[in-house]
């Protein structure tokens, strides 16, 4: 088959982000689409000395390179309303697929959008226009596509959780934090959109019409900020068992249905009262499912890109449908399966838990560690608990180890005379991305 | 477009609860499809006078029912390997897509299966045989499919993770909550398959083949249960800042693919750590988008079906391709879309966190208390602080009201003598399921 062409316009975080992850897994997309993805295009007018473009057309010239006839899918992720809104419709009007990044365009003009798509037979994918990199529009598109969502309720905005997150743990002041985050560039210099809530009313409108099926109206949002938030009110709710998120709500109730943004109290035992730092999380009511969650990052080059390229490969696996019955997407993920071997627990990686029992007899720490650390086992953490029945146990926290190397330090420490009783072992990962 | 036509084999806990919920969601999932699904076929021994089987034919002869020409799909819920290993082959061998909930199937014969499918051009869909409801299979084909995936590790055994969570909440010993769980009906009377890791050892087959591409390999799977685990040693972890989960991992090493269903200790403040009782959650980590986790039921008929629908749902849309380039799925979830009313603020109910600061004078908290009661709200919380700059905070929780109510008690406790300065409002949500 052909190669699927893109133009991608706007090479700024998110576009030089999508370039990246296309070049730099362009193996392994291979392997799951079965076809080759070729950027034949990139829109800008700044120069990206620090991106490989060899062999691909540069132009600032947008509405030309969407007329192009080597383009099959347009990546619009220049941000704005325009041109980006003219440059996606003049895409439309050429056949093109568009993917986009553009949250306040779809949510101010996505109906006329979506209408115009729909009229020249393209579809328009928007995974990264909401919550970055968690794939929330395909779960509540098809993952949950059999449920009745009752309600749901995001952190959408990765500036003001971390705000409330750092005033909540350090008990700072709103605007100390807020001056904080804008020199980390986690907020702009206009913090406005984050803190009153406007990206996440954007967020919003898109999620609630794809949950309940209602033409986007980001009008009818009720918009409400976290700038008058008080210390003294995130440490009185913390005393009642809360926590102050600034959640994107959409519910159905019984007249209608409820679009708002606003800091909320939830119960700190929630989950999404965890979700802490710029992470986002979406929680889902749906009538068969129940309650599910959906967390990470909700910004940033790499999550963005991860969602702007996800689409692509769906478009490329859409337009590679064959009417044979076998569907679009490999049973596996891969379209070839690669014979990687299985390692054996001997040859497993893991830190360690340690538990045993000695005597109380002077030396055995020193021979337990002398053992471990003869074995290359470094120790992370030891504790020495109260003496139980004649014997104390000694719990050992071991960095990560390949397990036959664990296998013969324990053998040889099981075989101290001062140990009683089989050691105990658990695996311990510190989940560490 | 004609309906399309299933063929449920099974019509126990999960057969019946996809039955159920084809019947009672059918109107959102057709405004979903376009199309009408029918269930021509049920395959089952025993009667079921609770279900709605009007019209539906019954046998209990499955390999007939495969054969039928009125069926596009069949939907195998009736667990085990035999007889479902041979009405699956049958059933693709007469052109029928299959979707399946069988994990113990798939891990053991699924690259038979899979390749059966492929000689005969369809699809075995499986999102229900990995933690439920949660759509990870989904997401992992699908939603992070422009990433190399380097590592997961899954809560996938709801019954492992409601004994480790009584364990450690309530100091209980392994066997004393294992007698609950069954009683409860959360484990089998012979548990061997959940807390041996061996359904867990299942599931991290299936989700390892997804994540890199590689053929099942369920014999080598690394599993230990948590059936030595002793309160002792859950207590001392949560000393050390750890939390004991069952894990399964699956993991790119330098050498090969870890595969391994063991007891793990991990740090507490991670987000996986506090996933309790039966809920199930996956924690993805992956070269662009970087940590994800997807949380949610594991088990039970609700859960289960909407897994089971949502793939039947995603058949549906495949073989309702056209070749127009507008793509399987509607822009925005569903075909129609709906004019439903979006409320107004007024029209709003939530909770609410209400801080007032009063002078110290007699009777301000039975004027505020009867100003809310005559409007109707109730008081779930009332919390007096310490006296600040001369004003005592009086902090009130209420329950749901809807915010006009709200706003007239709030006009009229403002307008109290005693009370100084605005009175801070912030909306309160207990996201009850």
């Amino acid at each position: 088959m052909k190669p699927v062409r893109l133009a991608i316009l706007g090479l700024g975080t998110v576009g030089g982000g999508a370039l990246k992850l296309l070049q730099e897994n362009a193996a392994e997309i291979k392997r799951r689409t079965g076809r080759e993805i070729q950027i034949t295009h990139v829109g800008t007018r700044r120069p990206r000395p620090d991106l490989q473009l060899e062999g691909i057309k540069q132009s600032s010239d947008l509405m030309e390179i969407v007329r192009q006839p080597d383009v099959d899918v347009v990546v619009e992720v220049m941000g704005g309303i325009h041109p980006a809104y003219e440059v996606i419709m003049e895409a439309i009007k050429h056949g093109k697929q568009v993917v986009t990044a553009n949250k306040a365009l779809l949510a101010e003009h996505g109906n006329e959008l979506f209408k115009a798509a729909e009229d020249n037979a393209v579809q328009i994918a928007y995974e990264a226009a909401v919550a970055g990199g968690i794939p929330i529009i395909k779960v509540i598109r098809e993952g949950l596509a059999a449920n009745h969502i009752e309600w749901l309720a995001g952190i959408i905005n990765g500036t003001g959780n971390f705000i409330l997150t750092e005033m909540r743990e350090k008990g700072r002041a709103f605007d100390d934090v807020l001056k904080e985050a804008q020199e980390l560039g986690y907020a702009e210099a206009d913090p406005t959109f984050d803190v009153e809530g406007i990206d996440a009313a954007h967020k919003l409108t898109i999620l609630a019409s794809c949950a309940f099926g209602i033409p986007l109206q980001f009008d009818k949002v009720y918009t409400e900020g976290i700038s008058k938030i008080t210390a003294q009110d995130v440490k009185y709710a913390e005393e009642l068992g809360f926590r102050i998120k600034h959640l994107g709500i959409a519910r159905r109730a019984e007249k209608g249905i409820e679009l708002r943004v606003h800091p909320t109290l939830i119960p700190a035992e929630e989950l999404i009262a965890n979700v802490n730092g710029v992470k986002n999380a979406v929680l889902v009511q749906a009538n068969a499912v129940g309650p599910t969650l959906y967390y990470g990052a909700g910004a940033g080059a790499g999550p963005t890109a991860s969602a702007v390229v996800a689409d692509v490969i769906d478009i490329v696996r859409d337009i590679s449908y064959t009417e044979d019955g076998a569907g679009t997407i490999p049973q596996l993920a891969f379209e070839a399966l690669t014979n990687v071997p299985i390692l054996s627990r001997e040859e497993m990686t893991t830190g360690y838990y340690i538990r045993l029992n000695a005597e109380d007899q002077t030396g055995v720490l020193a021979d337990v560690t002398s053992i471990l650390s003869r074995s290359g086992i470094s120790i992370d953490a030891i504790m020495q608990q109260s003496r139980l029945r004649d014997l104390i146990p000694i719990v050992i926290l071991t960095d990560p180890i390949v397990e036959s190397k664990m296998d013969e330090a324990l053998a040889q420490i099981q075989a101290l005379p001062a140990i009683r009783g089989e050691i105990v072992r658990i695996r311990l990962e510190s989940l560490d991305s």
